[in-house]
């Protein structure tokens, strides 16, 4: 292998695909980066055998071939070379790699090219495309609901679902539930039901960053295996098998209290509490007020932890329905405002022991559509 | 006690006198961060016994008092509420301290002010005046040369030392040695030798910041504490006990090797290097080369481990008098080239088993006065 390509393209291209190396490897070889002479390109590819991820750089291939080695080396050098011209050149019988650039010459140690595990390519089944804003704010909004253990391996993931051309994302931990909509341009050519691991989805929203390309997503016949697709990089992530618990009956019809507040300032609440709850059982207690006679409604987010003291603080609230009161871990409260982004937020409830929903809304309090946060309750004196 | 203080000024006092509270505290209180009306303002104090830092924040104070709670709950508590008035509450017999801002509403359990330790105050002693800009460079261009274990406690510290107007400050760990200067405006009353840990310095280099307000440094008539004043800060320091090894006869008065180099370019192929250098023995060789029949001479920056690879990159470069070959530590190395900020930089040598000399040089290779640094070479096989 022979080729030129530019230090600042090679670094983009490493760090792309740096997301998918395995940070403990088992086997050595995926602690690697694959690079590869493809039509004119070069192909690199790396994968911890859940999440493979190959980004295209535009190169002069001088002689094809393809060699590998260890990602993190080659990607600090890359990044600390100057903005020139890098000559990447890989005897086809030799077991190094030597990088020219500028007056640096280096040599690196490979593996055999052969020895690389092959990265799925999935040229058939249901393909969706979305506008890359839209996905990377739904999978935003539901990703870190979902379960970090791996009890039960369907909760580790988010479910996808399309309707027509609405497509759900569902994430949930059994503690809580997130549930986002993406509207799609047209709908996908027969439905689609997978659950990807929140893991890839989480590294897809960071690699599309600001992109402005459309997104393809492409789930292989098999139904095992996703893709996604833009620009000159694809990703591709093992699908979780299994059945999705059936959410939708965990979202009440119907609430007894609902409270409208300023997302900013319950932000600031939520962590000034959890200043306290953090030395207490991370409970924040709301307790809603209905206004009266002209006054405006109230909540009231309170933490308080025997050893180190307590906070409660009150903000101005649209309460409708009956008083009420209810307590939530604090993380939880905190993730879901966060979710929010900024402007009103409705939470609604039925009782303190029943589970708590929040929507974004606008001004006028009507829900914007698309977005729901159910959290389960923490069972607590008052 | 009771005061108002602005939320800013509060949050702004907590975090300065925060970088003395202790992290691993042995007596409980010293975690904590003392609250004391004086003179018409608000006194913050904290320490982890050998460093003490004062800050006073303007308030408005209804009953004067003291108070003392946990320094980390209240940083973190004033941080995240509103910009408004805050006000203090802790009654004379009570162990809680009560704040109120805007609509929170705040209780954090208290000490007795009377259990913390005293923060040494120094009133006579001879003393010196900085200007802050020169004081934080001299600061940050030796204090990393300080030894960190304690096996011989004065090379923990910085010597600070004055003849006449100038003030120098040292540090060394065994394998290098910082020396810098500071042009005080007059001389010392009287002569001055200490040595101050080297973390206070650290801490008081931060702490200064951006500040413009000349520095006033005092040391008690016992040489035992040192004290820093500027603003509203004060910060006090126990000094080490001890005697600093006489360092001058370890900076070699001539050289027969001296190379000049781009301080920015030094510093990338020093970079590029230890990404190879960590996975061996931390070793980066230095090839100097004179120029030859109007060529310019080199500098070559070498590191190679035998199971991942190599890198030689070459600098143009002035070089006086032999070829010659010397092997650093990486991270000193780049510890030395920091330090130097940009500009160009002079190597001065005199075998491959002798230290190197680092100076700032201007662009005619002029030394400027006022910083050497001196680094152990490693023994190599070439």
């Amino acid at each position: 292998m022979k080729v030129q390509v530019l230090q600042e393209n090679l670094q983009r291209g490493l760090a792309i695909v740096g997301r998918a190396v395995a940070t403990r490897a088992t086997i050595p070889i995926i602690s690697n980066v694959l690079l590869q002479t493809e039509d004119g390109k070069l192909r690199l590819a790396a994968t911890d055998l859940d999440i493979s991820i190959v980004a295209w750089v535009g190169a002069k291939v001088d002689e094809p071939g393809a060699t590998t080695v260890p990602a993190r080396l080659i990607s600090d050098f890359v990044a600390n070379l100057p903005a020139a011209t890098v000559s990447l050149e890989a005897p086809a019988s030799g077991r190094q790699l030597r990088i020219e650039c500028a007056r640096n010459d280096s040599t690196i140690n490979a593996m055999d090219p052969a020895d690389f595990p092959r990265v799925p390519e999935i040229r058939d089944g249901v393909a969706v495309r979305f506008d890359p804003k839209a996905l990377r704010r739904a999978i935003e909004r539901v990703e870190f609901a979902a379960a970090t253990d791996d009890s039960r391996p369907v909760l580790t993931g988010v479910h996808m679902k399309s309707d027509g051309p609405r497509l759900t994302l569902a994430a949930a931990d059994g503690f809580r539930l997130a549930v986002a909509d993406i509207q799609l341009e047209e709908s996908p050519p027969e439905a689609i039901e997978v659950i990807v691991p929140a893991r890839a989805l989480r590294e897809l929203s960071r690699l599309i960053g600001d992109s402005t390309l459309p997104v393809e997503m492409r789930i292989n016949p098999q139904r095992s295996q996703v893709l996604f697709e833009w620009d000159d990089v694809q990703m591709v992530s093992q699908l979780i098998q299994g059945t999705f618990p059936n959410y939708n009956q965990l979202i009440p019809a119907q609430f007894n209290t609902r409270v409208i507040v300023d997302v900013d300032e319950f932000k600031r609440e939520a962590r000034i509490a959890a200043i306290f709850a953090r030395d207490g059982s991370g409970i924040i207690r709301l307790i809603m007020t209905p206004g009266e006679g002209g006054m405006p409604g109230q909540l009231s987010i309170s933490a308080r932890a025997d050893e180190v003291g307590g906070n409660e603080g009150k903000l101005d609230a649209v309460v409708e329905g009956d008083a009420s009161k209810i307590a939530f871990n604090s993380r939880y409260l905190q993730d879901v405002l966060n979710a929010m982004g900024s402007g009103r937020v409705a939470l609604e409830m039925t009782s303190p022991s029943a589970q708590g929903v929040f929507r974004p809304v606008d001004e006028n309090g009507t829900p914007e559509p698309g977005y729901v946060h159910v959290v389960m309750p923490m069972f607590v004196q008052w």
